[in-house]
């Protein structure tokens, strides 16, 4: 694999000559030298303008072009075949993979999905209609309808010559699927075993009778984990009634985990999950994503004040409280945050489920403590080491003061690190995914109680003294 | 595929009858017929005391060890090892996949690992140890060694009749890789090439010269990107001087992008990252991992407490003003973890790289402008509405007050969600892991600065009338 000089070959797009490009770009078949891989022409295309982009791509030749837009991202899909004659662009969309057609049309809705279904053949039309009645969030939009069958009765040479007749060298024949005559999944049998076995055997004899499939329906994080589990490169779909519709690669699926994995963070980070990657969300749109958690997160807030209210006699009569209320409640949003991503990620990773909240519970009351004494004991130091050096003063009562922080700090760290692990089995209870759950989500709540629980603690220390 | 019930086997195991298990595990060769795959026996044994699942272990065949072995996690691994003969825990270690046996031993250290290394013959111990050399986050640690390899002029019956003499029905088979005399590495071939085409061709004629490869030191996320960027199943490694060391496959890739993003969502809480799953982490362990970023936080949040008191005059004047304190340094810490969240996340996915600040820095600037305007109005009605309805009095000067807070939020919405923002940048140039820009670390910078914006604003604006 020659290195090739990405940057020269842009400088050259930019300025309108696509000859470097295309130098490159060589029919990927079976005999052809490949120069430049199509995952790599994507790479190219990734930083430039989206109007050179396409102008480079319609310079491609037929073939080309079906080979580089599977890579492409769906805003550049979709700009090109709104550029190209309706012939070449009805000649992509029903050419390349079914997998990669189907998630091309997972990404539309309403009126620009009638739009580009205006580009298929009838056929096609049908397929990406019945695949769209499937729940988005299901393996059907993802499905590859292009998967090679063989029957019980062939012999390896008979499916052979049978493979070499009706498939093209494409990744749908490293695994082969036996149905009966109609249509039924019997078994899946890696093509090597075509390979590793005499000529003379039949289909039957290298079957292993073990296959392990998905539901047309089955929700897309389903296959991740069956993938995970069992070790897979590609999974049989069928309906109820065992009937093989197609295959599930993992390449897709790889890209279902990583879309799942940035929705929870998003989501733990305060963020309406985004449907397009940061830098293609519109301005508005983002702002839309984000005021939505704030202002809920805000509006929730806004009980500290009444609760800050309820205590404003303390405040007025020992200012120094109100010197400590954002450490005590930051501890408590911070040991919540913490205790609530451990057990997000434990649940998504299906480590813990709801039936374990009392192990959690019971570890988690007692980190709590442990974590509450660490601090508490630290800050207990700091104002008496402060004081004590004349650094600031805390007044007549340092002591007490210090001690009502010590208590108070590890009322409100239990406290956080229980609601952090607790909220996210609650929600979970009531069908809400865990992740929403989020860091600030847990530090609002926490925060507020946290006040309750420091002025209580500080008008049963302070009483008869500061209060 | 039988349905089987895990439960009624569990329980059977409870009571040491091993009988329904042992009926299910087949062996799973090309011949035999399978009822259940040895993920599932992993997956029975989960919930399972260890103790029950080494006996149950114990009871399995040689084969059927082989088989399930590496689908256990690695505390069991340890355990079964420890338990039987040390003839049949040999047999297990140097007869399963190389890639599982390089994946157990980089669990390994220090004592742990020289005494499992007894169990090795001379040769598979000197490749664990080479193997070790490397970087625990280098893809060596994942490295099959048991890969096909063919020559260029061997033809396609030559090469099957070769594969079939010295390979087993393994996924080792699924990509041939063609080298010269010397063991570099020339090309890869999906095996149904040598089905799709006719036995006389060469290996050469079937070539297509292109080639993605990983080297030896790569870090493991390298391999991670190339997977989704090629949609391969599985990558060869080569060593400086092209020559082919062994293979990378894709389901050992999915479980490190699984632990990347616990990681980087673990960090994201304010976690330093656990090396085992949470259920599995020692009490103490767990402890530690927490204390060390909650100690830093609180050290960090202290530096509020030092703001305050140097606002000290000004609360006791207006006590009002720390009515609204927590809520102001949360709407910072929540915009600024809500915008590191999604720089963090764009940055991991290559979507944002450090060359994008400016870019990033406006639209957060204006983003955070706006979410301040819509925060800072919420709160200035909020105030008004509470004030004529008198559900509290914040005093003769509560327009003052209110028209503080107004300015305050917008001011701190905006510095919290350009620090959220550029942090994970600044990290990131600093070769510092940008997910160390936690939500909590966020939010503890943001509170201290969000204090002096606060009541340097208040100060000017109640100057002469509260203040």
């Amino acid at each position: 694999m020659a290195m090739i000089n990405f940057k020269d070959i842009r400088k050259k797009l930019l300025k309108g000559d696509f000859s470097g490009l295309l130098g490159l770009l060589r029919l990927n078949g079976s005999r052809k030298k490949v120069i430049i891989h199509p995952a790599e022409v994507a790479q190219i295309f990734d930083p430039l303008p989206d109007d050179t982009s396409v102008q480079a791509f319609i310079a491609f030749g037929a073939e080309q072009r079906l080979q580089v837009f599977p890579y492409l991202d769906i805003f550049l899909q979709k700009k090109i075949i709104r550029h190209l004659p309706k012939e070449r662009a009805s000649y992509i969309l029903n050419e390349i993979l079914s997998d990669d057609r189907n998630i091309f049309y997972s990404h539309l809705k309403g009126v620009e999905l009638t739009f580009f279904l205006e580009f298929l053949n009838e056929e096609n039309k049908k397929l990406v209609h019945d695949i769209m009645g499937y729940p988005e969030n299901s393996v059907a939009r993802i499905l590859n309808t292009d998967f090679a069958s063989v029957y019980e009765s062939m012999t390896i040479a008979e499916a052979s010559e049978y493979l070499r007749k009706t498939h093209e060298d494409t990744e749908n024949v490293n695994v082969l699927y036996v149905v009966d005559k109609n249509g039924r999944l019997l078994d899946d049998i890696p093509v090597r075993r075509l390979v590793l076995n005499e000529q003379h055997k039949t289909i039957a004899e290298i079957m292993d009778g073990f296959v392990v499939t998905l539901n047309i329906a089955d929700p897309k994080e389903e296959a991740v984990a069956k993938f995970k589990e069992y070790d897979r490169a590609s999974l049989p779909v069928i309906n109820k009634d065992n009937v093989l519709l197609g295959v599930v690669t993992i390449d897709d699926v790889l890209d279902v985990a990583e879309q799942t994995d940035t929705a929870a963070i998003q989501k733990f980070g305060g963020v309406e999950e985004l449907d397009y990657p940061y830098v293609k969300t519109p301005f508005f749109s983002l702002i839309r994503k984000r005021a939505g958690w704030l202002i809920v997160l805000f509006l929730g807030e806004m009980l500290t004040a009444t609760a800050m209210g309820y205590f404003d006699k303390e405040i007025s009569k020992a200012v120094v409280l109100a010197l400590f209320v954002p450490l005590i409640i930051s501890s408590g949003g911070n040991s919540g945050s913490q205790a609530a991503t451990l057990i997000i990620r434990a649940m998504a990773l299906k480590e813990l489920t709801m039936k374990d909240w009392w192990y959690v519970m019971r570890r988690e009351i007692l980190s709590g403590l442990l974590l509450g004494v660490i601090l508490g004991t630290i800050g207990l130091i700091r104002i008496s080491v402060w004081q004590e050096l004349h650094w600031f003063n805390y007044g007549p009562q340092w002591l007490l003061v210090a001690i009502t922080i010590f208590f108070s700090l590890i009322g409100i760290v239990m406290w956080g690190t229980l609601s952090g692990s607790m909220i996210p089995i609650v929600l979970k209870r009531f069908k809400i995914d865990p992740a929403t759950s989020s860091a600030p989500f847990v530090a609002t709540l926490v925060d507020v109680t946290g006040l309750v629980i420091y002025f209580t603690i500080a008008a049963s220390i302070l009483k008869g003294t500061l209060l």
